[in-house]
């Protein structure tokens, strides 16, 4: 039969990075392409024996229907460890748990944006992002952003001469894709600037935490005195993506909204999964588990760079992260990434096309990089392919 | 701030059940009004033992980022129950898994309506269902239903007669509210008007497999030939519903359209609580934990009926469902729902108003009673506080 769609589903794209994923799951594919934690630093010995023990101890009310909200304990320790490492000062009514923080991009482009409203993003940003808000036909402005996130002057212009913009979006740690970290003098520049509108702003900060060096900035959200900010925040990136846990934290006044949707979106999230995330927390320390994450991605990292800066001899740059998982490939002017991307699949070695991280740019400079997800070997092996890559491109091969 | 809210939301209500749950839930009360399985019987002991042989055996695997679709084996596990209950013939590719079966609603929504589409529904159906689309700006037509679902003529007239008709939702087995389920003649007459018109059919089925006497009749998914009709289905009911696991199949041609906007909503539904579902079916047999909540429920509508019987003593009537959750009760012509709903929360009784369940009538004859949550003594208990409000109400006190 001839189906008949919304006109919504027009703009709504496959992620091209789960698609590219597909490709480059062949095991004699090095991938930097995902985005995906390091499985070995699952805490796997530890969720059997919690899950264990909410069976044992709770498993006839953990396994009934729950409240939308979620878990109050649950609730309570993410706005502790939020208000300790971001210096914000929420409460547990302050805390929505969602399946994955993914989800918070589908009900803030459902409560937020009318067809036509402009939502206005980095460029490049979080490409499930895009795509999220693009369900609700929304159009996009990028505001132009420098190693240091948003340029405040091009903000507040944007601002002043665009109608209609209903949500700022914004990653202000380790950002997805360039693993660049606001600092905090642009951190308050945004806030003055955001103060003088009434538009609220979605602060995604799922690698926060994955800090290897240098220290944390107060989020956004903490400094938000006027209910504008709401921050989003994840346990996949520091416990393990397979639970689908994650929250949003914002203002009373506007939480009931939140509920309303995630009650009509999946009724609530999966109160087991959110049970073993919290008797974890009452009987390990994350902190002392995200340390070792860390340790490992600092190192890997490191590798990574050092290995960019042996092989990429043709006037390549990239991103030099503090944290969390990516980095940020800029090909010398001339050089196609599309091209790079094709002579990298020849050698079995995968990045992500730039491309797919740009709203509206069309651009074909840039490839994000995962280095969190790799052993030594491999990532050496890797780059040395794409460093061959790079270099035949370079010579017009 | 003020906060400016895309147009949906005005017609977003947070769920009428959810709210008077909260009421209800005081140890005094003796609710009939949740939709809550009996947690007596949930598998916990199960569930323990093959969330310890996941973590053990597949951790690494389980707890990472997996596909959107869901994990093969269990989606093959849900193709052949499915076929073997209902007579279908699906396959793997047939099967997303989804965050409950409720995310199904929601995607529906999504992928099929504009603004203004008109959603056909029976009368009275699930609330929530009701919301979900709502929160895409349709507008719902009620296709009158007897005791034995939608009446075919009456669907044939307004289909006739009604522009932009772009989904028929209905639940053929036990529907919620009313406990009723379609024969067989039913189905077929339905079928054959549905197939001179390309509009998606969505069968929610969360209900079908608690059937405790009678036989099991074809799905509407078994009985079309062209990718018209989709199938919700769900653990909920048969395992438990903490896991947030249910599924749709439908065919391949649309099938992609739910996996692209499932990937914006939550890229996937926990990895864990598939595996520990999969596995329990590998490890044990779910349909004998099924016959198990048969024979409780069926003993509990039994006993309500029973006591209905001799306590109802006004001219209430109420249906007597051969499996599911839910019976519907009718008060005598003149008699005000509502009142008698304030009645039995004075004697600390309650059910669901039946206006809930109403896309556009006003209703205020009814009320939903649920048995599957309650033991014996608060069973008779519970309806002989009903039966002395009932006659109250009809004394004029």
């Amino acid at each position: 039969m001839k189906y008949q769609l919304a006109s919504r589903m027009a703009g709504m794209k496959a992620s091209a990075v789960r698609e590219i994923l597909k490709v480059t799951q062949r095991p004699e594919v090095i991938s930097f392409a995902g985005g995906l934690p390091a499985p070995e630093l699952f805490p796997v010995d530890e969720i059997s024996k919690v899950a264990q023990e909410v069976c044992a101890e709770e498993g006839r009310k953990v396994l009934q229907y729950a409240t939308t909200e979620g878990r109050p304990t649950l609730r309570q320790k993410i706005a502790d460890r939020m208000n300790k490492i971001y210096n914000s000062d929420l409460k547990m009514e302050n805390i929505l748990i969602t399946t994955g923080s993914q989800q918070n991009l589908d009900m803030a482009g459902k409560i937020f944006l009318n067809p036509g409203d402009v939502v206005l993003m980095e460029a490049p940003t979080y490409l499930a992002a895009i795509n999220a808000f693009k369900a609700y036909e929304c159009t996009f402005k990028e505001v132009p952003t420098d190693d240091k996130g948003m340029i405040p002057e091009a903000l507040e212009k944007i601002l002043e001469t665009t109608e209609n913009v209903k949500l700022v979006y914004v990653i202000t740690d380790f950002q997805n894709p360039t693993g660049i970290c606001w600092p905090m003098e642009r951190r308050k520049a945004f806030m003055e600037i955001m103060a003088k509108y009434d538009i609220p702003v979605l602060e995604d900060n799922p690698y926060g935490e994955l800090r290897y060096e240098g220290t944390t900035n107060p989020s956004l959200l903490s400094m938000d005195q006027r209910g504008q900010v709401m921050g989003m925040g994840t346990f996949s990136k520091t416990f393990c993506p397979g639970l689908r846990i994650g929250w949003l934290a914002c203002s009373p006044d506007i939480m009931p909204q939140f509920v309303k949707v995630k009650q009509s979106a999946d009724l609530h999230s999966s109160a087991f999964d959110q049970a073993i995330i919290d008797r974890y927390m009452d009987e390990f320390s994350l902190d002392e588990h995200v340390k070792e994450i860390n340790a490992l991605y600092g190192h890997r990292r490191d590798l990574i760079i050092q290995c960019m800066e042996k092989e990429f001899t043709d006037g390549t740059t990239w991103t030099h992260p503090e944290g969390g998982l990516f980095l940020w490939l800029t090909f010398p002017e001339g050089v196609s990434a599309r091209k790079v991307f094709d002579k990298c699949i020849e050698k079995n070695v995968a990045g992500v096309l730039g491309e797919f991280f740009y709203p509206t740019t069309k651009s074909d400079r840039h490839m994000r990089i995962n280095y969190s997800n790799m052993p030594d070997d491999r990532i050496k092996e890797g780059i040395r392919r794409m460093g061959e890559a790079l270099r035949e491109v370079a010579a017009g091969k």
